[in-house]
């Protein structure tokens, strides 16, 4: 499995205002080059935090590029994962719509009504992993094993850090664009409890300009 | 005035870790551009956070520099200020020792006491603007009318995010270092209120490798 985590910040490394409302902080450029980061993967992963907050569908918006897809024996847009412990994926969220495989990783905690539910959808798939949270490790095991290989996680902060967390993170893709959003409580990339030591590293592999931001594409310094 | 922000974060954009600990993003080369800017500054400014979570001194590091200044008829070291709304600085922090002038801009809210003990230090001049909070736009002209035109700030994200929030900042310098920190709490470049809507853009003027990590160059886009 190799995961690509990509994401927009502003130059000041936040993903949204403090309202977690939506930001303009990229061009067409680089929603094209998201596009196509999207078409080349098995699967595109958000928290449910980014599911709630944006609502957001994730799929190939290039019909060339789905076509493509189907035309190499896969399906038009790739499988879907929100990691939702509680199970609070709304059942009208656009990402458990027919457009695509969705899996909905739960932890043991998370209410059985709500479950069950969310089973019922059609095309989504429950993967159960963790007691009070969703143990990623397990979860991700699970995608693989139902051959997603190519997995490219969208957000929130708070995945990003638990996936640093437990080292599945192997590349980041950082578009930094042109505007300051501030906040000391605004979303950043990477939230969570945060690191105290033995920060991981990264090896900066490429720097790009896209529109009227760049590029940084890290990947994860082995051990090697 | 020309002013010039300059910081090291991670690659997800934090100062620091959650405990406000200093951590290695940046290496020699990245040191040595720091301490250039400084020499070619006629004053480098903090936030009292950073004076009480690192203790800097701000000064020039490379002797040549420093000769160099002199023979320019400046003073060896720049200019030292400190933004202390409450004046709150220690009397035996570096930033107060006699290796330049420091400027301690206070608010009116700051204890009589405190503001004539810092008075009370050699080369340190106070600098009152504000009722409660110092306020930027006076304590820069007052800078400004004693001759420093060429200004550096270092951080922390708090006064960043007020330059930003008052228009004082011309350009903005990060270096985006090959490391991930992550916490919903730790400092990041710009922290305060954050923005919810009319967000300061920048125009890209510079992306450099430097060491392991990038340099990013902003500036402010002005209103024509």
């Amino acid at each position: 499995m190799h995961v690509v985590v990509n994401a927009a910040t502003s130059a000041d490394g936040k993903l949204s205002s403090r309202r977690r409302e939506q930001i303009a902080i990229s061009g067409e450029d680089d929603f094209d080059r998201v596009d196509r980061l999207r078409a080349d993967s098995d699967a595109v992963v958000v928290g449910v935090g980014t599911v709630l907050a944006d609502d957001p569908r994730l799929t190939v918006k290039d019909a060339e590029r789905r076509d493509r897809r189907l035309e190499d024996g896969n399906p038009g847009n790739p499988a879907r994962v929100v990691v939702d412990s509680k199970a609070r994926t709304p059942l009208d969220a656009d990402i458990v719509d027919d457009a695509a495989t969705t899996y909905v990783c739960v932890s043991e905690a998370a209410p059985v009504d709500r479950r069950m539910a969310l089973a019922d959808q059609s095309d989504t798939e429950l993967v159960t992993a963790g007691e009070d949270r969703v143990d990623l490790l397990r979860a991700f095991a699970a995608l693989q094993e139902d051959g997603l290989e190519r997995v490219m996680v969208e957000g929130g902060g708070e995945l990003i850090f638990s996936l640093f967390e437990v080292g599945l993170v192997d590349e980041l893709r950082v578009f930094v664009g042109p505007t300051v959003i501030g906040g000391r409580d605004a979303p950043t990339l990477a939230d969570g409890e945060g690191f105290v030591e033995d920060f991981p590293t990264l090896d900066l592999e490429g720097v790009e300009r896209i529109g009227d931001g760049v590029l940084l594409t890290w990947t994860a310094t082995t051990g090697e």
